[in-house]
Parts: structure tokens; C-alpha cells; sequence
């Protein structure tokens, strides 16, 4: 039998554009952090989460450098990557060494460094989760593959461009509470509605930024979280990783997010819980249009129903279920590969009750859902604090 | 209790300058072969070791796009990296999925195109295993790394300019029986000593090539693989796996390896089998000087050994414990990402006894050691056959 694992501390670095620091300086900054908040003195194995520090930093072998400079060398280190979704995919990591007994102690971290680079790289780095041989070959980028399942969308379903910026302004409002966000101010409709035109019908605030992040929790057994751990243990309840077509050309339906679907309903066997118990989730909103499509996918809201969900307010904070109290991507930041941890960080904070005036009431059952690309990859995990 | 895990399938693309395919074919091509070898019909997760398609091939999110060219979308697929082990570090990852029981059949492949890139591309792409700001920002690569090595322990043990040589007359010969080998042909002593300087003591003889290439293998439970195999499962006995210093200026001795040391105990006491008990190996012979550093830090003889070893014949087919019978990295090739799977293809066909001409006659028991950068993560596997 596997055992059961939880999370026993959490932190982040700094979010923004650190040009004062590298890669590796912020990387420990979060999981220092993470290690103080677990209050643990020793580390058995680490698995770090980053999209591209290949064409961003220059720098491979990544899990190496950053134990080496967080002084856990010689321990076993391992990168994984899975785009944006690559945060997740760590913690998924990390969850089978813990639960298989390989170790006790494991740091799972993620972290990009992605503003060092000039001119378009940030693009065509980002750019390099799509299919690089039949989508960026041909000029698009994500703004257009989003902008086309926003557009399709709005055809199927009537979805508006009011609620599109529903979304962004949600996301800022919350935003605006969260000490660490990227971008803690709060925007309006009219806001959105005005900026800048990227793809259309998206505009610039329709879109996550480029950031500077990383994140890191702590894991090792729920047994021993409860004797050592200094705070409330997260038990991982449940995960879900699936896989769909890289091009967004060969999905035979657009306005929806099939490896997205199957992650949930994994999650939600494995964890036994329906959409309807969870108290608050983080959601993938690189776009606005995404967090729409991504509430339906999971089962939250029937298809074609995101939209007028978000502007009735269901997923504002004190709503019926809080979607993306952090601000998520689009006001706290998208340092693509530290984006699943600091999933994880936020939902672990909540469930403990620590997340000050962004608070979600009695919060007892959390989920995360993390995406690669245009839905290529995307993972969905579900935590419980324990009493 | 975790489960025991053998493979049962292996696979291989062609190797060499593949100009002719991309990334994607050649990495389809190893999994079908290995997914006839072992006659399943489905897989449930997947793995991928590949170090750096971002800048080789402008392609991250590189487990999506493998398993939705493979056709076995939506099942889990995560690709994993620690440079030059990084196939290694996805038979660790494939080994904990079925162990876990997570999985029932896993597909662990390991692939890198590296000939689509121009000038000094290859080059940078690799550098990005060292450290990229203290070590390649002063001017450093790999050959003058290893050389640095060569150097010490020239000083330090008295190792010969001929005993290097060695390391390559015999992986050549050793290729020359290898069907899928990159160089398939013999060379001599002054063939290496004549041959082109790269980074002194090394000569481009010394140095293994750029390659083009994949490899994989299939893994089920070890009770499942009695069942269903089409051949002599062979047991994953142990696995070990270790970091060290990113930057050679960091350690207190650059004429032995730290983390290939603490990987190989860890797989030998796993395995619970002494060095001495081992068949055959296969190393990672980046350079002709790593064979010799890496038989010295796996026990296999003492400190300073290493060359008057490979000189004496003791690690040539026929000898005590041949290494490198598939021609190691130097004569097969090195498409860093696939290495370490190909390692693994290399033991299970040996275990298997089908090998041809370079058979190891009786071969039970088997090793990989496989490194990334000059030698800041390791990962050493032990596999033997089931009768």
C-alpha cells in the first residue's frame, strides 16, 4: 500500500520583474522559505518544475545547479517539465518518491526566470509548447490559439466580451489583496474593454504577463506531518494528468479542454469528492477566455456557461465557490514554470486559514488545475486540511 | 509494499546524422520497436528523458507532442531532465509509476535531434549542463572540463596519454559488432594520438560525437511481466541516484565523481549486489578520461587503477567485466537525452542473450551509469534476469 502524503510548508520568492536577482537566487528564496515554514532541517530528494531555462538562461541540468545552491547536494535532484504545466508535474513528482517510500522529506519546487531575455525570445520561448513543426512554423503564438477558442466560444455559446474581462477584473480584484502579486491593483470592465488589442478579441488584459517567480512546499508522509509538522498538514487527496493533441488544428472541438476533463475526473475519483465539495479553486487563466473554458472542463459550471457564471459573481471571493483567490495568473503573475506549485502554495495557505483578507470562509477541500500550452497537458490536484 | 518492475520490451531509432527525420520520427520509431519487442497493446503512462529540444528544436512541452505523434494521447506523458542523464532520471521516474502501482505499463523513452542546429549551436545547447554563470560565462565546455580532469588525474595516478586511448580503441571494437552504431569501425592507438587536438590531453578520438537518436523501453510489474512477456523479463534490482557541485571548481577532487560514487552504493545496496557480482556495464564515456574516472568512483577497481585496467584487457568483451560492449558513447553515439534508455536497451538485450557478436557469454546480472554535465547528477541502475 502507498502511503498517504502531505504538505507541510510552503513559500514563495518574490514575483515581478527581479532584475536585481537570477534564476537560482529566487528559486532558494522560495524554498528556503518553504523549508522555514516546515520547520524540517533536512531534505531527502527535490523535484523542480521550469519550463525553459534552456533558451531563457542559457541553463540545462537545472536541478543540479539549484541543489547545489540551495545546499542540499547531494541528494537526488530532478527537472521536469510540461510547459506551463510543469509546477504540477513536479508536485505529481514528488507525490509518487513520498508515497512509494523512496523518501521521506522531498522539496518540490518551480521556478522561471523569463525577464532577463530582450526583444521577442520571451515569445518564441513561450511559444516553443505549441507545436513548434505545424502551429509556430506557421506564425501563430498563444495569444492567437487562445484568441481562436475564445472566438469559436463566443459562436457556440454566446459567450461576451463583457464576460471575458469578468474574468480579468475577478482575477484583480483578488489580486489586489495578495501581498505577492505582480500586479495588485484592481481594473474594470471599461479597463479591459480599452487596452490594448493583442489578438483579437483579446486584449492586454485578457493576458497573463511575463513574469519572475518561483514556489516550493514541502511533502513527506501524513503521518509523520502530523508529528512533526508545525502548522495544520494538507493531505494530497487526489491527482489527474492527461494528455491531448499538441496542435490546436486537431481537436475536433475547440471550446473545450478534453486533458483538462479527464485530469478532473481523475482527481475527483481518486480524491472521491464531486466539483460541488470543494471550497476554492486555483485555475490556469493565461487568458480570460481560458478560466472560462477551464470552469466548464472540470465540471463546475455546464458548457457554455462559464461566461455569465463569472459575471454573476459565483466565483468572486464570499461566491459560491472562489475561483482564483491569489489573483491568479493574470494579476498575480505566470512565471510559467513556478505557476502549479504556487497553485499549491495558495490552496495549502487558504486551507490553513493564513491567507488574510483574501480569505475563503471555512475553507476545507482545495483544487488546482494547471495546463501546458493550449491544453496539450494539464494536471488537476485536490488537497484537504487536516485537523 | 512497493512492486517489483521489470522491462520487457526495448527499442531503438536509428542513429547518426538523421537528416532525414525529425525529433518526433525518431523518437516514434523507439517506441514502436519497443512496444512490438514487448507485444503489449496499450500503455498507461509515459516518460521522456531528453535534455534540451528547446534549443536543439525550438520544441519544450515535448511529452505532449511525443505522445500525441505516438498516438497513446491522453495517457500521462512527462518529460524529464538532468542533461546527460536525463534518460536515465525517465527509467527512475517509469520505475517509481509502476512501483507504485500508479501505472500497469509504462513506456520510458529517451531522445535528442541534435543536427538541425547550425555554427557553434551544438555546442552552446550542451555547455547549458555546466554552470552557465560561473563556468561557461568564462569560456569553459565540456571537452575542456574533461580535460581539466584528464589532466589531475594524469598528475595525480600517472595515467598514460596511451591508457585514454585504450578507453576508445576498445568501445570502437566493441561498436564494430553494433549494427546501430554511429562509428561501426576499429581504430588504433595512433589513430587516436594522430587524431585532431580538441582540449589537451583530448583528441577528437577522445571525444564522443554528436548524434542523432532515441531509445525505449517498456516496464510493467514483474508479476505482470511473467504473464504477458514475450521474452526473459529482466527486474529493475536497483536504482541510485545523486547530485554534486554543478561547476567543477567547486570540488575538493576533479579526479573522481562524488555523485556517480553515491549513486552506485545506493544501487548497490538496493540491488544488494557487490561490484564484483556484475556481468557487464555500461558507462557513461562522454570522454575517454570519464570511463576511467567512473570505473574508479563505482568500486569496480581502486583510485588510480582505471587506465593500467582498460590497458590490461580486464574490460574488453571476453575480459573479467566488460564495459561499454555496445560501443559506449563514444563508437554507438550520444544523443544525450536518449543515453541512458539506450543503456538500459544495451543490458536487457545482453541479459537476453541477444546480442550477436558481442554477446557476453552468461551475462545474469547488468549496470547503467550514466551522468549529466562533468558529473553533477548521476544515476546508476542494476537489472538482472528472470529466469
Amino acid at each position: 500500500m502507498s502511503r498517504d502524503v502531505a504538505i507541510i510548508g510552503v513559500g514563495l520568492s518574490k514575483w515581478g520583474e527581479l532584475w536585481e536577482q537570477s534564476l537560482r537566487d529566487i528559486f532558494v528564496d522560495a524554498a528556503l522559505a518553504a523549508i522555514a515554514d516546515a520547520g524540517v532541517e533536512k531534505i531527502d530528494s527535490m523535484y523542480v518544475g521550469n519550463m525553459s531555462a534552456g533558451i531563457f538562461n542559457g541553463q540545462e541540468h537545472l536541478a543540479s545547479v539549484l541543489a547545489d545552491y540551495l545546499g542540499v547536494a547531494p541528494i537526488p535532484a530532478a527537472r521536469v517539465e510540461s510547459a506551463c504545466a510543469s509546477g504540477s508535474l513536479a508536485l505529481k513528482m514528488g507525490y509518487m518518491d513520498v508515497a512509494l517510500g523512496m523518501s521521506e522529506v522531498v522539496l518540490v519546487g518551480g521556478v522561471e526566470k523569463m525577464t532577463d531575455v530582450t526583444g521577442d525570445v520571451a515569445t518564441y520561448a513561450l511559444a516553443t509548447a505549441a507545436d513548434q513543426d505545424y502551429e509556430v512554423f506557421n506564425g501563430v503564438t498563444f495569444p492567437g490559439l487562445y484568441a481562436m477558442m475564445a472566438r469559436a466560444h463566443m459562436e457556440k455559446y454566446g459567450t461576451t466580451r463583457e464576460q471575458l474581462a469578468e474574468v480579468s477584473v475577478k482575477n484583480h480584484y483578488h489580486g489586489s489583496m495578495n501581498p505577492v502579486a505582480q500586479y495588485p491593483f484592481k481594473i474594470t470592465v471599461e479597463d479591459v474593454l480599452n487596452s490594448v488589442m493583442v489578438a483579437d478579441p483579446l486584449r492586454i488584459l485578457d493576458c497573463s504577463p511575463i513574469t519572475d517567480g518561483a514556489a516550493a512546499v514541502i511533502l513527506c508522509p501524513l503521518e509523520m506531518a502530523k508529528k512533526i509538522g508545525k502548522k495544520q498538514p494538507v493531505k494530497i487527496l487526489g491527482l489527474g494528468h492527461a494528455t491531448d493533441s499538441i496542435a490546436l488544428h486537431s481537436r475536433a472541438d475547440v471550446t473545450t479542454l478534453p486533458a483538462t476533463t479527464k485530469a478532473a475526473q481523475a482527481a475527483y475519483k481518486m480524491a472521491d469528492v464531486k466539483p460541488e465539495d470543494l471550497d476554492l479553486i486555483e485555475v490556469h487563466d493565461c487568458f480570460s477566455i481560458a478560466e472560462i473554458v477551464v470552469m466548464e472542463s472540470i465540471g463546475l459550471v455546464e458548457p457554455g456557461k462559464g461566461g455569465p457564471a463569472v459575471a454573476s459573481g459565483m466565483t468572486r471571493l464570499g461566491g459560491k465557490i472562489p475561483v482564483n483567490v491569489s489573483g491568479g495568473l493574470k494579476s498575480k503573475g505566470h512565471p510559467v514554470g513556478a505557476t502549479g506549485v504556487a497553485q499549491a502554495v495558495e490552496i495549502v495557505t487558504q486551507l490553513r486559514g493564513e491567507a488574510g483578507g483574501r480569505q475563503v470562509q471555512n475553507a476545507r477541500l482545495g483544487m488546482t488545475q494547471n495546463m501546458g500550452g493550449s491544453g496539450g497537458s494539464a494536471l488537476v490536484h485536490i488537497f484537504r486540511v487536516e485537523e
